[in-house]
């Protein structure tokens, strides 16, 4: 325990605070091993003031990965509306997401850092697509095998930005957005109707 | 010019010579700068002996980049056959390769050099990508937007092992080849459909 514990939600340097220490702890124990509450017991202030900034342990991984955007900002309403158009929606989503020079400047990062360095770098971006991405969509796709199917579309998501993005293959590198989801799309869906 | 000049057959290192040169000339130039005549100067041997050894750019390549295999040998077949299973042969001699340990340690090397590296280290594989994959899958399948289709099938297939064999997610991490195929098979080939 330090001086810096107990609620102390007037200071504007608490909220970078939180963030360091939820990277200390993703880094640590990575997506699942982390908690609200040991980030807060890290930070030196009350879980409800990790809530109230984050919301989520989702957003807070988000936070600190540096992606000024929540999963849940994408994935909610692509999975929202009507089943036909669920793989449109998340290719859209998705790809709209990649086209901000923030997000994808730390997208690019998260991407890079975790398939170019060792095994433990690796296992936060593992946790956060299995313990939230994956039974999130698979939830509601359902029917057999939704798991699977589901991580299959995440697969050709990571697949298409890894070679528009990170390694830059034309036809794909500058394509808009309208046409790769037009391509990507019916794909996606064709998981979605298993 | 070096004393090494001149053809060299019976050397036993000549081989291990031209792997060399090949990779200092796929670092320097990638895929497309670099040629068999430059590789052949560089280690001192006749061009004829670097296709006597490797029999092409792309083997050379696959040799540079430790690869024991030459994708002609996986994409080969796999375009050969009927049009209506190309989707389930790419996949299933994609995944296949994979399997074996020797080419999964190479493939993993590859993939995590070029996608964690700097933006040079990209550069060989984007090329080979572009300059070999996508037209040799482009020019069988055929249609409009052949180049985009062939790309995005190359797409999924990095996702899928990317999150298979780099990250491990579950189901996909441990499932069966076979299983594997079934799922992605059939969205390959609906790019090929068109």
């Amino acid at each position: 325990m330090t001086s810096r514990q107990g609620r102390r939600p007037g200071n504007p340097d608490t909220r970078a605070e939180i963030v360091e220490a939820a990277r200390t702890a993703f880094a640590a124990g990575g997506y699942r091993g982390a908690s609200i509450r040991g980030v807060a017991r890290e930070a030196g202030v009350d879980p409800s003031l990790v809530l109230h900034y984050f919301g989520s342990k989702e957003d807070l991984f988000a936070a600190s990965m540096e992606m000024p955007f929540s999963v849940g900002d994408v994935i909610g309403p692509a999975l929202a509306g009507d089943r036909d158009g669920i793989g449109e929606r998340l290719a859209r989503g998705f790809f709209s997401i990649w086209e901000l020079p923030g997000p994808r400047g730390a997208l690019l990062g998260m991407l890079r850092g975790a398939l170019g360095g060792h095994d433990e770098a690796v296992r936060p971006f593992r946790e956060f697509i299995a313990e939230s991405i994956r039974p999130t969509i698979a939830s509601v796709i359902g029917g057999p095998d939704a798991d699977r199917r589901a991580l299959a579309m995440a697969s050709h998501l990571v697949g298409v930005a890894v070679v528009r993005y990170v390694v830059r293959i034309e036809p794909l590198a500058s394509a808009p957005v309208d046409e790769i989801v037009e391509l990507v799309g019916p794909r996606l869906q064709s998981y979605v109707d298993g």
